[in-house]
């Protein structure tokens, strides 16, 4: 793209909506940061210079502009959870990278299901399955088990970051892994942290989420849309290859030539268990998935599994640091200035005397697309959840189906932009996927998920009495 | 040293004070974070693992013992502003360095300076003592002006980190801008953040601190303090080589081979006046020097002066900012849970019915010394001043004396550890000294000073009346 004009873009996109009058009933303040985030999401998008320096400009223009105070505002985000467990889970991953227990589960993995690109992604996408009802932070099961399971098997059949070998496999088992993680999340109360926010929401509004409730109306729509993803992007973004016939002999060969696992790889495995047991176990007693992940990352280091060379050596994780804190920290001031609920007062007159069935197709809509806007579930959820979830009952949706719908919208939504939730940040910041092909994928899949969620699910909600 | 040692020394500390019953008045989670604070500060000394390791295992402890929440507490630190403009500096001495700017100042100083090391030492305080009263960050006069030169010179010398040369004039220049940065600090009222803070408590108090009371009685002990800084460390931590009588030759040499300045030259220069300009007259217009910081920075990433690269190489920036943020979170809620409040009561009953001198004198001590337990000026200066000066004045100290003596403290007292103020973590962040030189010549320093200062500055504050 032209130089002068990927910089013109974004600045010239900031300065009309910044000069631009606030809209009747939303502070000004609020309105320059919306101008300032939009300038910088289309930054990202034209990349006149690299996504952290972007972001950096985005954060300077807040400050100097004086919608945020650099300090405790704009650097908020830096001191933000989610952030930092990204991170972490940056660095363990080199872990199983160094140790070679990465490859080594890659190869066992390809032996086993390696003959073709879609049995690759089916078997990863039911390991997702297969984990997420035990695993709360979504991020930790993407970032911390997937992740680098994933890395290692593109690696291992040669496909690498960056580079002209991204398309044959590596792109593909990312982007799939990253929307099995969604819909998975979408499928338990208990496979994401926002999840168990909106039942009790819910609760406050009289309709009673359960653990089993979410899962039978999630079951038919949820397999299905494990079932039709793979598919779909094996069409819309095939791999280069799709057979590799000889994988599975390969891997076998070179799981034989790695020989036993070391006792690194044990040291790595031990740290690993200690890690799952700690996500499905831990929150309870008030150990967050952050937490387990830096006590991990210690252990590494402690073990010296991980020096601290390689932490500092960890280059995308410090590029993730800087822009996904930025963008996090936007998003957060546009719910705390006001943006967020004037908007969803404006939608409340929009659907005003609508039959509920349009009503509720709306909501839903505003209400997943909106999601261009956050940087994370918890704090859409947090914004919006309980104020849709009110118009709609309010409209004559019955009530199940609406805290719910919106309960399942609220993973699937962040398929569209590689800052819509924490493991976003992971798969795309591996580097396989160009961000331009990532929006228009992400785009495409959500329409797909709503279309199985809400036709395919609506129908099987109907079955089941929800409606 | 032996690495199991080094290991055992700080958990043995560790858990000695955390089991050890709280002493009377003392809440336990302050009691709590002390221990672990003093654990993690041993580690770092013994270096069982390098710097950014050991606090990580530290904030871990205080995350898992329940002290610190992660969020907001734990991360906290990394949403100070403190933290990034010392980064944002890292970042834009790679641009004085990649422009080749650095090194030509550096050559120009050798020209003038170059003959002998002390000559060099001089001759970097003198600029420090020009520039001072002028710019108010400390942290930015010492990390974005004379540390990028200061590390220039020593290359230009031979003189490179973390290798054998370091001594041969590297880490000499290094200790030597440090500390003439802490001296001239504490000279004027308008060279450090925290100084006009000192000011406002002293005026609640009713002792009248103004720019030429607080100059005129600085100005001789700390001329004097200039002069002998250099000088002391010219024998206790010699540079390996005194004399450079061909550098000044070579100097000119190698500016009239580098030729006319470039344009990417021009430019940095550009950013560094605006800077300059900034850190000068931006803070009563609200421009922090933070804020200058990164607008510097997004400037030099505009003009592709520094690329995202150069960003993510800078290791020790992300080495930095990992243990920095722990120290200042750890200092930070050692105040918010009441450790230096309870403190403060304990010095005020030890130095009851004493006459003026000496408890002013032990007051001073206390105050001093306390800053092994800060990773801040401010955050110093906002716990302890107000109630010491009480304290000082109550017991007979002539309230002048008192309020300006405490405040030349609250500079000096920074020279002891490598996380004492923001400066220290870059000039130990350059890599010329290790931890336990800089230690121990931080607290021969810090005796010179004190006794300079309350010893030859109590004689001129006799001849000015003060007491």
């Amino acid at each position: 793209m032209n130089s002068i004009f990927s910089f013109l873009v974004p600045i010239i996109v900031g300065i009309s909506l910044y000069f631009y009058p606030a809209p009747g009933g939303m502070d000004t303040q609020g309105w320059h940061l919306f101008a300032i985030f939009v300038a910088t999401i289309t930054g990202l998008i034209f990349k006149p210079l690299p996504m952290g320096a972007v972001a950096l400009i985005g954060m300077a223009a807040t400050v100097l502009t004086g919608t945020l105070k650099l300090q405790p505002e704009a650097l908020s985000g830096y001191g933000d959870s989610i952030i930092w467990l990204v991170l972490y889970v940056f660095f363990i991953a080199r872990g199983f990278i160094k140790t070679k227990l990465g490859i080594r589960i890659a190869y066992k993995f390809v032996q086993w299901f390696g003959r073709s690109a879609l049995g690759m992604g089916y078997s990863i996408v039911a390991t997702e399955l297969f984990i997420a009802p035990f695993i709360p932070s979504s991020a930790a099961r993407a970032g911390g088990i997937m992740f680098p399971v994933v890395t290692a098997i593109s690696e291992s059949l040669d496909s690498h970051p960056h580079d002209s070998t991204r398309r044959k496999i590596g792109a593909y088992l990312h982007k799939i892994a990253y929307n099995g993680n969604l819909i998975t999340s979408a499928m338990f109360l208990t496979a994401m942290a926002a999840n168990p926010m909106c039942q009790s929401f819910a609760a406050t509004q009289g309709v009673q989420i359960t653990w089993s409730n979410w899962a039978v109306a999630a079951a038919v729509p949820g397999l299905l849309s494990l079932l039709l993803i793979p598919l779909f992007l094996y069409f819309v973004f095939p791999p280069s290859q799709k057979r590799f016939d000889h994988a599975p002999a390969m891997a076998q060969k070179k799981l034989s030539d790695m020989g036993q696992m070391s006792g690194q790889e044990w040291l790595m495995a031990g740290v690993f268990l200690l890690m799952l047991g700690l996500w499905i176990f831990g929150e309870p007693y008030g150990i967050s998935a952050a937490t387990t992940a830096l006590l991990g990352l210690c252990l590494l280091l402690v073990t010296k599994i991980l020096s601290w060379d390689d932490i500092l050596n960890e280059k995308e994780a410090w590029h993730t640091l800087i822009w996904f804190a930025i963008l996090v920290t936007m998003a957060k001031y546009l719910q705390i200035y006001g943006v967020v609920a004037w908007f969803s007062t404006m939608v409340s007159t929009l659907v005003e005397g609508r039959d509920w069935m349009s009503a509720f197709g709306i909501l839903v809509l505003i209400y997943f697309y909106s999601h261009y806007f956050f940087a994370s579930n918890t704090s859409h959820v947090s914004a919006m959840y309980a104020a849709f979830l009110a118009v709609a009952i309010a409209a004559g949706t019955p009530p199940l189906v609406a805290a719910l719908g919106l309960g399942f919208c609220s993973s699937l939504f962040s398929s569209m932009t590689h800052y819509g939730a924490s493991s976003s940040a992971m798969f795309f910041g591996a580097g396989y996927i160009d961000i331009g092909t990532w929006w228009r994928l992400g785009f495409l899949i959500s329409v797909v998920n709503l279309l199985v969620w809400f036709g395919a699910g609506g129908v099987w909600w109907k079955i089941l009495g929800l409606w």
